[in-house]
């Protein structure tokens, strides 16, 4: 039961999502797919590599991870495929892959050489239909990686969302804001464990013009309207405000930073 | 060939419900899923428990029905399962459920105690992912409910949507205004029979400012930008304009109430 | 593995697609379904009727495509099933599946007569669930489209969008404007190349009050904020603004008809 899950800035008004099933099925009838997002934001590159290196682990060995924010489509860029952790992958050689196979970890690379089972092309502005979708359904029926072409040595990277030192602490990735407002940061759970030790739960933040104190569990831990700061379903610091948006209340958004440092002495 | 739905606040811009199928695809190859709705206003639990006391009966037995607008998520409220009717929910105990298991009768409500098949919890904020979705995928595949937990007795009630007595007639909830305007009501067309009995397509309501009278058919039924009544897809009285926003031009909105009696004497 | 494709102007918000989904596993458990879009304007039959006429060949055989755009609902508007080149069609007969049904070929149209098996409707106005969704659920399992009811044999036409002859060349219809603001218009590539001959590529275009020049491939063909050329998804000849958006920069919409000629002498 080949599973295959979608990520990309194409949204949902347009067919285009629709249509890229339409191939994952003609190739594959009964294959399963999951939109993971088509709400990147338009040609982020970033943003939607940050969303598949979070996701693509919860989902089951074996599932091919089709990814496509492709700002250079029909430009000379690579189109690649990967095999990493029992899962894999396909999507422009652009870095959006990177913190996923990163993060699998003993990536095979390989560019899509071979083509032979493309549709006809119609124009040249829909990879996501007639290159990715076509690779993704081949790799989800069970094509090795090696088949589509030349290894890739070199796969264009990105630029890590590790966490810098800034005294007295860090300064740390604004990644994205998801629709409720809530900031996410870069700031893994498990570096704030290794860099404060058993005071982690005390950290305090300076998001925008505000300090904050300490990590709460729930939103309903203080007041409406109150801004806090918890572990989100990331794995990573966020800032929000109970009921309300902290990127409204504190004015930030993705590509900001925030400054992270351990409890006040 | 296990069903689930999902109904939550979550939109679909942000990563949230391709991650609970990640996990529910995991735990169950195969199963199928259906996305309900994740246009609830966000924290609005009200809005959500109508919907799926509507959407629930559509489906056939054995789907499991996974519900999430969850403010008080991370706090203490319980998370439960139930059954009812051949058909299986998921959610937390703040009334999201009630509606749709007064309609189906006879429901046992168990909370949600072991959890020894969870993923391993990275957050505290998305229980929708970590702990609904894996309870759901267990109760799709055939886990009982009598397995998850103690029996809840005084699951969280909600406020009935029932008309209330006005002269000339009743006080009836607007229930939520949909994509194209339409202005929702509470009042079941089946309410209207028993009080209003044969007569009961001469209804009229008092919606904003105006006076409405009778029950149309088409939304072709009045001139263009005209109001008009009917039994929408819900089975309950619901304003509308023809080609255009009741909601705008009579300023109605959810919580609003409009006065429905029968035709003048 | 019967697969069935929705299209409609009910966007995902309420639902609405939710429960048509929610009949369609009830009558045929098992089945897959793919959104093609429910981002359709509303009540813009033409918009609709042009997306399923691109869309419906990039799924396979035996798929069943189920259409709703209806401002009519409710009226005597006839409701109809038909079988092409191997596809079904399921919609109002308004011509929606016009341009879908002439690309398919050698259609044949029947009136949904027969409903026995119809849900107990509730409402007058959701024939997407209580009508179409049914009609497509039986036919994805295999029932005769001569088993719906009479055969029609004059449904509801739909202007053609073919360009027009208009000196220098031709004007040519905007069919829609995509979420990225590429501007999709009517005219096929196979127009161009049958019209312009070798030099197709070349062709120039009025679009707004700026005339363009020639047919790029990549959108990073031209400067950021630069008016572009291309064939796109669709097929058809589309002008966009690289990493921008050409409806804004040229003041196009829906409806609007540019110039389409051969390169200057």
């Amino acid at each position: 039961m080949p599973l295959v899950t979608l990520l990309t800035d194409f949204g949902l008004r347009d067919p285009f999502v629709g249509e890229m099933k339409g191939v994952l099925h003609a190739l594959v009838p009964g294959l399963h797919t999951v939109d993971v997002s088509h709400g990147v934001e338009r040609g982020n590159v970033r943003e939607g590599a940050w969303i598949l290196g979070k996701s693509w682990s919860v989902f089951p060995p074996g599932t091919c991870h089709l990814a496509v924010v492709d700002p250079g489509v029909g430009s000379e860029r690579r189109a690649v495929v990967a095999a990493a952790a029992g899962h894999l992958f396909v999507g422009p050689d652009n870095g959006l892959l990177a913190p996923a196979l990163r993060d699998a970890g003993a990536a095979e690379v390989r560019e899509i050489a071979v083509r032979e089972l493309d549709r006809v092309r119609r124009g040249t502005t829909f990879d996501g239909r007639d290159v990715f979708a076509p690779a993704a359904a081949r790799l989800a029926a069970g094509r090795a990686v090696a088949e589509f072409g030349p290894e890739v040595h070199d796969p264009v990277p990105l630029a890590p969302f590790d966490p810098r030192p800034e005294p007295p602490g860090w300064s740390v990735e604004v990644v994205r804001v998801d629709v409720f407002g809530n900031v996410v940061t870069a700031a893994e759970e498990s570096f704030l464990r290794a860099e404060l030790g058993e005071e982690w739960r005390r950290a305090r933040v300076r998001a925008g013009q505000e300090w904050l104190h300490g990590l709460c569990v729930a939103y309903d831990d203080v007041p409406e309207g109150e801004p806090m700061l918890s572990i989100g379903g990331s794995g990573t610091l966020e800032v929000s405000v109970s009921r309300g948006s902290a990127a409204e209340r504190l004015g930030l958004r993705a590509g900001d930073r925030v400054l992270v440092a351990g409890p006040e002495v």
